[in-house]
């Protein structure tokens, strides 16, 4: 039964206050939802752990010590975020694991941190450290509040994070269970479905500055508006994706300095997130936006190159899901994913995505799937373990 | 000398933080250039007293009790706002009342509350209580962290603010001195101005909302992203205010919901300021700025209508700054002052302006005002009051 999936689900929801899921990552709500999760990993019988990056890991070791399998996702969310994302994964993989009960293979349940990375730029962070794929250099970059992720790190107890990662004894398999996000599998009339690759991403911090001056005096031939400029470019960044299929773009984070009614805005800082499923696309994409800048101050955040996931892992979740009678769908992500980290650096990684409702909308509390979904997946992931395990 | 007055700006300025003057209306950084200026008019011999909105008087009693001359500006800023906005003209008034000494009339230096206006939607809120023009509703109105003003007055022990306001004994002058804020007296080589009118000002609140979703998952053609249609409303506000000579009109104040680079967004607030100098131009200019919001929902926060300034104490001005060997030019103000405030209460009311240095900017920590000129204002300042304390 999903009862207990969804109840959990609950509990997780409820931390950090609403509207929505707020868990920042590597913030104390967040640690507050690995403290949950670690709690209940205990009494079901798993050996818990938590690696230098915050991860936790939950283990119910197997007869053999052959790889392990491992399965999860992330706790963290975006503000005024959705129920399923991430937590979803974890919850549903901790079900599936406390119904199996020891088998071959040493089986983890894993709780990434800090996937989203809207608070500091850059999503992933947890899976990106395990793997060796974070630099040093960005343990500097810093939140709103200027807050170093080292900071954030050294504050919940963690840390320090050598940069070739700790990815020594690679597990067979990952297995990600997520929500789609979107709204392919709900036109397909399917619950499940199975990711092909996930798009790549690039990230870009654009500044524009102008002059600071009164709105009362300052005349409009004159002025040097900042926020004038970055609405041209919002602009120019939506038409750049529409001209290309299945890429998207998107400002979602603008902030004007000084944001007062009667001051021209003297600086406008925005982050774009482009996104595009061949490497190709998204250079064009990008090209295109930051000539669209002009001379506003563009800098590079971050890349993720598209990524396929494993082929074998991937046959294997369309077998379990055509054992429940259901059609196994394939699909690209749009969305990045902890499985892409792992899949990158060479772990065989799959992704089985649930149906999400209300036209796919997510980072929304309007985000949802039904129960029933919900139980269906548990119950695939839980034969596709057993699938793994018993190799 | 004006080296009193620099220094005292100085002390101002240092008060709440750099960059920049940090003294919101109605805030403790507020209160703490009242209680300093206080001390000063104090010092001087003074009867410091505060009225109902926190207002600042300082009074040296005449020997007659015919009608008071007031004298005065104000004290708050806008965020990383300039040296010389409101707080020279409240300086120089003291400056100027120390050295005349008890004359005729009684002298009154006057230092009104937020009159920038940015924290809760409207400004001159000390002179508009004052003059009856302040409606008990609008004391709800709350800041960007949900404090009301009727919170804010009363936290800091004023209040309750009675609707009539209480202006019953008018004083029989009020001269603000102010910096122009503005290139006109810079390009015309004088160091003062005589302000003629104030250009009307309108304030509209327009929210914007969009669906959240995923950045990566919700395809280009299914979004209704909130800060895309904000950007075409912000370049039709521009277009509209350049379409009409001497209007100006800004968006100055934008927030994203929920500010996340990996969400679209949800939901856009912003403020538009809209500037003309006669009342039909004002009022086609919103109207046409109404029009490009859309389906989007737009506020009307208020409306100050243009007001011509008293011709005979702007007279009284003209002699004194030609007595001072200088030209004398008249000009209207783009900005509102409380001088605009009480002159539509009926107060015969003037403004001295002040060259600005640095192409007019203001509300920026680059505003600036040469020491000469500030020399030859509070000269000019002191001359007026005694021309007018003696009629």
């Amino acid at each position: 039964m999903s009862d207990r999936v969804l109840h959990r689900l609950d509990e997780v929801y409820a931390i950090g206050g609403g509207p929505g899921a707020n868990r920042a990552g590597l913030s104390a709500a967040e640690q507050e939802a690995h403290d949950l999760v670690a709690g209940w990993m205990e009494e079901a019988g798993l050996e818990v752990s938590v690696d230098a990056a915050g991860n936790l890991f939950g283990r119910l070791h197997g007869a053999s010590d052959a790889k392990e399998i491992w399965t999860g996702s992330h706790l963290d969310s975006v503000p005024n975020g959705g129920r399923f994302d991430g937590a979803l994964g974890v919850v549903a993989a901790l079900e599936a694991v406390e119904r199996l009960g020891p088998q071959g293979r040493t089986l983890a349940v894993v709780a990434f941190r800090d996937e989203e990375g809207w608070r500091f730029g850059r999503g992933c962070f947890g899976s990106r450290a395990l793997c060796g794929r974070l630099r040093t250099s960005e343990l500097e970059n810093v939140d709103e509040e200027g807050v170093s992720i080292a900071a954030a790190v050294r504050s919940l107890g963690f840390g320090p994070i050598p940069e070739s990662g700790w990815l020594e004894r690679s597990p067979a398999a990952f297995v990600e269970l997520h929500i789609e996000q979107g709204p392919v599998l709900d036109a397909l009339g399917a619950p499940l479905g199975i990711v092909t690759s996930i798009a790549g991403l690039a990230r870009l911090r654009v500044s524009f500055t102008g002059h600071g001056g009164h709105a009362g005096t300052t005349p409009m031939v004159r002025r040097r508006d900042a926020l004038v400029a970055a609405a041209g470019f919002v602009l120019k960044v939506r038409e750049a994706a529409e001209a290309r299929e299945s890429a998207v773009a998107t400002v979602g984070y603008l902030t004007v300095k000084p944001n007062a009614a009667n001051v021209v805005p003297a600086r406008v800082e925005l982050l774009v997130d482009a996104r595009a499923p061949d490497a190709a696309t998204l250079s064009a994409l990008v090209d295109e936006i930051e000539a669209a800048a002009g001379d506003a101050h563009v800098q590079h955040l971050g890349r993720i190159e598209p990524v396929e996931l494993d082929a074998d892992r991937r046959a294997a979740l369309r077998a379990v899901v055509e054992e429940l009678g259901l059609l196994a769908p394939q699909l690209p992500s749009g969305a990045g994913h902890d499985a892409g980290v792992l899949a990158a650096a060479g772990v065989p990684s799959a992704i089985l995505f649930v149906r999400s409702r209300a036209g796919g909308v997510s980072h929304s509390p309007d985000e949802h799937s039904d129960a029933v979904d919900v139980a269906l997946a548990a119950d695939a992931l839980e034969r596709a373990l057993l699938r793994l395990s018993s190799r």
